[in-house]
């Protein structure tokens, strides 16, 4: 259950990042690559801070995932291009089902709840970070005009307390991914803030 | 007494990134993460390399320290800005603190002495570089009008030959930490520099 | 022999660093750093997923080789330059001995095949955009008009190939590294190509 999970929101974060490798007018290979380190990379930090191999080198079958992404953003990439919001709509899932999955591991693996919450924050925009940072442009996850995190963060401590409280199943982790999934297209449909990182609104956005 | 002074230099560290945070005009929740990132990140990255779990997940008192700088920064900010240095001066505490207790960690855990006093300086530098990388701006590490990293050599080095000395003890990882502040800051009030990195100075600084 | 190769490795990408340490005008501390983290980051990427202690510090001698190659830079640059393509004939040979010497770690630790040509791609490309992603510039890796990764892959891919068949001997080791090293420059003097990361070719490059 988990393991397809896991390769869900791996393929839906390699396809956001493909989907920039193809904005970027990078290569196929480069399309794989960055798909990759979108769709694992959260993962992998969330495994090499719990101390295990990363699924991704140990079950080798999550990197079929980028492949497949890079596959299908190199053919039906103009149809894609036809829906603007693409990337964003893939994104948020990948989003949805690795803050939650993410967290899931980190109790199973015996972490405290509030380690265990942040991990799984830290899997759902962990990859999305990477690949911005890689891509050399300024990360999604701090736009001023766009609560990236807190749709995980409210997922991640969801399924930490629906595990605390043996309210944990399958079918709360499927529950929980769609309603983060859910909030966040909402919010950005909404252009829903938060506030600022000062008190009063600043001109200086650049200084 | 380590985590007292390791929940310091977060907190120092921190300021520093949810000051960032304030200036590129990110939304309270990027201040929490880009200090978290800041004040944590180089200790994460020391503790991946001395194989243990990292602190800020197994000791989650930490995670306190970004909460608080980002709320520290969100209500003084006004009065924090009309102070110019302040990002400076807080990222200056950090470096002292971390680049000691840094290289203290790694030989408590049998690091030779080489790599310990290696990890001192990662451990003082990965925060500000990590927040620099994310934030997607120059790492201040790499400033050529700046010796960022010399300090926190000279102060992981220091500490390192007193702990194969015998001469290790709270106070001195105390007063190394304050030598290499008073340093950072010296060194950036007279503007001190090193040799570039060629020997003949040249035109071409972006070729 | 494997220490040799990877010493070698170590030194020919933190030229690499240090060139483009020189070329950014950064400070001879820069150097070093900027020289260390391309040299030493791929394998201590590798090494982390593997679960052991980065070479980088269990074998501080490793450490000898950026400041080797931040040394040569400094005096020897006005030459270097003169020579335009320098940089990338070094990070070639960094390229060719770690996606092979990376690719045999990780099965010599027992990592599944798949996961060891990956984690010799990884050991390969990664202290390169490790390089780039901190001197804040778009990554060598991901230029459409270079096929960076293909050599790599193709090493990786050989030598774990060689190693199931049992045909792995380290003079195989130093075959596969030099046609990687040969396959790189080849495909730079005639501008190989692979498909972009979408069918039809775009013009918003930038979108």
């Amino acid at each position: 259950m988990d393991v397809v999970l896991d390769f869900l929101g791996t393929f839906f974060f390699a396809i956001s990042g493909s989907l920039l490798a193809a904005r970027r007018g990078f290569d196929i290979v480069g399309s794989v690559l960055l798909g990759a380190l979108t769709g694992l990379g959260g993962g992998v930090v969330r495994d090499l801070i719990l101390g295990v191999t990363p699924t991704a080198f140990s079950q080798p079958i999550h990197l079929a995932a980028p492949v497949a992404a890079a596959a299908l953003v190199f053919f039906l990439d103009p149809a894609v291009e036809r829906m603007p919001h693409t990337l964003l709509v893939f994104d948020a899932a990948g989003l949805g089902l690795f803050c939650t999955t993410g967290a899931v591991k980190a109790l199973q693996l015996g972490m405290n709840p509030v380690a265990a919450a942040l991990l799984g924050v830290a899997t759902g925009v962990g990859g999305g970070l990477l690949r911005d940072v890689v891509a050399n442009r300024d990360p999604q996850l701090f736009d001023p005009d766009d609560i990236y995190a807190v749709p995980a963060m409210l997922g991640a401590a969801s399924i930490t307390v629906a595990w605390l409280t043996g309210w944990y199943s399958p079918a709360v982790v499927v529950a929980v991914g769609t309603l983060v999934f859910t909030l966040r297209l909402v919010s950005l449909r909404f252009g829903w803030r938060v506030p600022r990182a000062v008190a009063r609104r600043r001109d200086d956005r650049r200084a």
